[in-house]
């Protein structure tokens, strides 16, 4: 039976779209090797059509697809289980910019194409594309950004993936294709099915194009460096700069020591940004599409706060803001030199970020004497990534190893109390598929479990992913 | 059985709060009078458990419910059909703001608030609540504007009412209240279920409270009247202005000559705002929460532009620009005044705006010698009301009541070949039910009908609405 499928989907997609064994591997772990599936097959679509038909033969053959894209997936979402009875199914092929149409500010584009890509093609058009993910921006596809509701820098201006899309086209479960590409501001003509499938990591449908929303492209800029004792002085800060720069206000980002001096630590030519050390570091940028200077209101806004800042710079040097921006940027890279550690990726409201970051410290400071917490992230979108491990390589593996789930309840814990969420921007993927259970409410998984059911009566869309 | 609902009924929001017969009549009306209903009784709801127990009441003995708020659906939404056998459930007693939140830039409010109330409550913390609808704005109510997805005059610079709402509160068809009121920013920890409850015109279960997002107060404006002969000299001067304004270009409305004409005969204290009469003009707002001056810009924008544009002036006083204001913002009253006509909302991407005018105005001359075609709307977000008449109140009764019909087929056709909506922000409540089946994909109608099948089985969500 194996052998017939692969023989009916080789006569879909080419014999050359479809990998076994060895050839098939690389697409079973996730980029990072924290997730190793096996596949059934690997088949590469070069057209919705092609994933239409290879839908319906998995339908007939009750055959479960993991869709991927980049598989730049950070929780598991892209890469198949490990009894090998599942396809994936790569959009990487289906990489093409269908239209632009500048005078409408929108661009439609296949699931495959990468996001770095798109942003090129926008900018091509004197436009901007917002969605901006440092890590991964060359390697991940605007199919997956999608599908997880991507966040990553740009989110407090100009919001989540989700946000950023006015159509989509995708393969339904049983193989029908949905043409949802209409690229309009206003739409009230019945439910908003869009979203059902935007955040659903694949296990609603296959999003294989869809019509993005461009933007004018900023002018000018300027960037702020704040240092403070206390994120309590981030959240007011944040609340006073946006009420006097409004929407000129683009990033908002959180650095804690602990994470400069891993920086500094792993990434050559970086350095202290003042000449003494701080707690916490702020990295606050304004931009605008009116060609006009942005320092002077920055600066201004910041002096006019008052106590609590201990010191700060403003440039609106490109190159000079770019060396600050670097000690946020390298944060991630900079952690893998030193081991693994507990990694979550959380949002409170972001009136409770400092709350959020005193509570759980002095949890795992009192359960774990020496821990070390990495404290960073989109503070301006109440999405902190903290990290915990011990110091001590040694000591971290066996700390991890056994604490891990009690390191994540103290934190989750803190999570709940304040209202917020454990998966910001992430998504649940294979990692926080059970734990969700534990969080959310029962009627909401209920509801979720339900449109599951009616959309994929066969569970064949990314089985053992979020649900 | 009756009367043993009505008891029930009374026993869980008291007697004062169930009305029948004369009583209940308003409730059964739109505000407009177009749409008459009857119902077993109007029940006004002072909490969401209440809600929550006349739901499942309802669902008990298989009684179907119409969520009412303001009452100002232009659609039929909002009102029970005929036989008299559905129940009115009004929750405009739900009228506290739970909460606001100015650090975070959200509060939660109930879904009986009304919008001006809202948007006072937001401005007495230093916030904007953006959504504005001129016509209805201290009538509407926030619970009404969220299940329609309003749109109205701030669409342009933050979109519809769906982008405005973090988090809902919702009763659903089975009685279990969902409390989804995160006010967080980034959450994907599984499928948004918000967004299906949103524009859902109440049809999938009851929005009793919601968790919106606010945002900076405006500091400055700047407003531009500007005469064209043509929609297609509208089309690029919005990009034009966008790529230099950005975020700071917050309305660009058309307004026809036919438009003009009739505000100037119904309305006192409105006059030609340039010595010459054009065919078209452009109403334009620049305005931003950094204070400085945007006159300049807007002007040098508009000058920047070249051929096309026949005369205009730029103002950055509120007063003068309020003159201009008065000419847009009274159209639909001044219409009043001309007798009924076949109104059309509908929207196209902002590229086809000028194609929809010219197609439609000239396929209906064509079919109707003499017609009067009233054309006016928020042409930055591609949408416009298209309204066709006779001139002559005799004639037009005749003329729309044999010819409503084709009017729309051929208004809807052109709408249709530009990938556009014949609902933008109005909904489809009774109003447009049947027809949307012949324009919307039947795949997509399917989806529909699957999910309120799931989330409804028995059909007891404003039934007669939307499928």
């Amino acid at each position: 039976m194996a052998t017939d499928f692969l023989d009916a989907a080789a006569a879909i997609v080419g014999s050359d779209a479809v990998l076994t064994g060895e050839a098939a591997a690389p697409y079973c772990a996730d980029k990072r090797g924290r997730y190793f599936g096996n596949a059934l097959a690997v088949v590469f679509s070069s057209d919705t059509q092609q994933v239409a038909e290879i839908v319906k033969l998995c339908s007939a053959n009750r055959i479960a697809i993991v869709p991927q894209g980049g598989n730049t997936s950070l929780c598991g979402a892209s890469v198949p289980l490990s009894e090998g009875r599942q396809i994936v199914l790569n959009l990487s092929r289906m990489n093409r910019i269908r239209a632009i149409d500048p005078v409408n500010y929108t661009m439609t584009v296949e699931a495959g194409c990468i996001l770095a890509g798109v942003r090129e093609a926008a900018e091509q058009n004197n436009r901007l594309f917002p969605l901006e993910l440092t890590a991964t921006l060359d390697h991940c596809e605007i199919g997956g950004n999608l599908s997880t509701n991507a966040g990553g820098n740009g989110v407090l201006r100009y919001g989540n993936a989700r946000d950023l899309v006015l159509g989509l086209e995708v393969v339904l479960p049983d193989g029908r294709i949905w043409n949802g590409l209409r690229s309009l501001r206003k739409d009230n003509s019945g439910y908003d099915l869009k979203h059902l499938f935007i955040g659903a990591e694949g296990t609603l449908g296959i999003i294989t194009a869809a019509v993005l929303k461009l933007f004018p492209r900023p002018q000018s800029s300027a960037t702020a460096i704040v240092a403070i004792t206390d994120p309590a002085i981030a959240v007011r800060l944040l609340a006073h700069i946006r009420a006097i720069c409004g929407d000129t206000l683009s990033a908002f980002e959180l650095v804690s020591r602990s994470s400069l001096d891993i920086v500094f630590r792993h990434v050559p030519g970086t350095a202290e940004p003042f000449a003494k050390r701080y707690e916490y570091y702020l990295l606050i940028q304004s931009s605008d599409v009116l060609q006009r200077p942005l320092d002077d209101a920055l600066r201004s806004a910041i002096q006019g706060f008052g106590a609590g800042i201990l010191e700060f710079a403003v440039t609106a040097d490109v190159e000079a803001a770019e060396s600050w921006w670097k000690l946020r940027k390298n944060i991630s890279d900079a952690q893998k030199h030193e081991g693994i550690s507990i990694k979550h990726d959380i949002s409170v409201p972001v009136s409770r970020v400092a709350e959020f970051v005193a509570r759980a410290d002095a949890a795992l400071h009192a359960a774990y004497p020496g821990v070390r917490i990495v404290t960073f992230g989109h503070m301006g979108d109440g999405n902190i990534h903290y990290n915990v491990s011990m110091p001590d390589a040694g000591q971290n593996e066996i700390f991890i190893a056994q604490q891990e789930g009690a390191v994540n309840k103290l934190v989750y814990q803190v999570v709940r109390e304040l209202g917020g969420s454990i998966s910001a921007e992430h998504g649940l993927g294979q990692l926080k598929r059970d734990t969700i259970r534990e969080y959310k409410d029962p009627l909401e998984m209920d509801l979720m479990r339900n449109i599951k059911q009616t959309l994929d009566p066969h569970g064949l869309m990314n089985p053992g992913k979020v649900l």
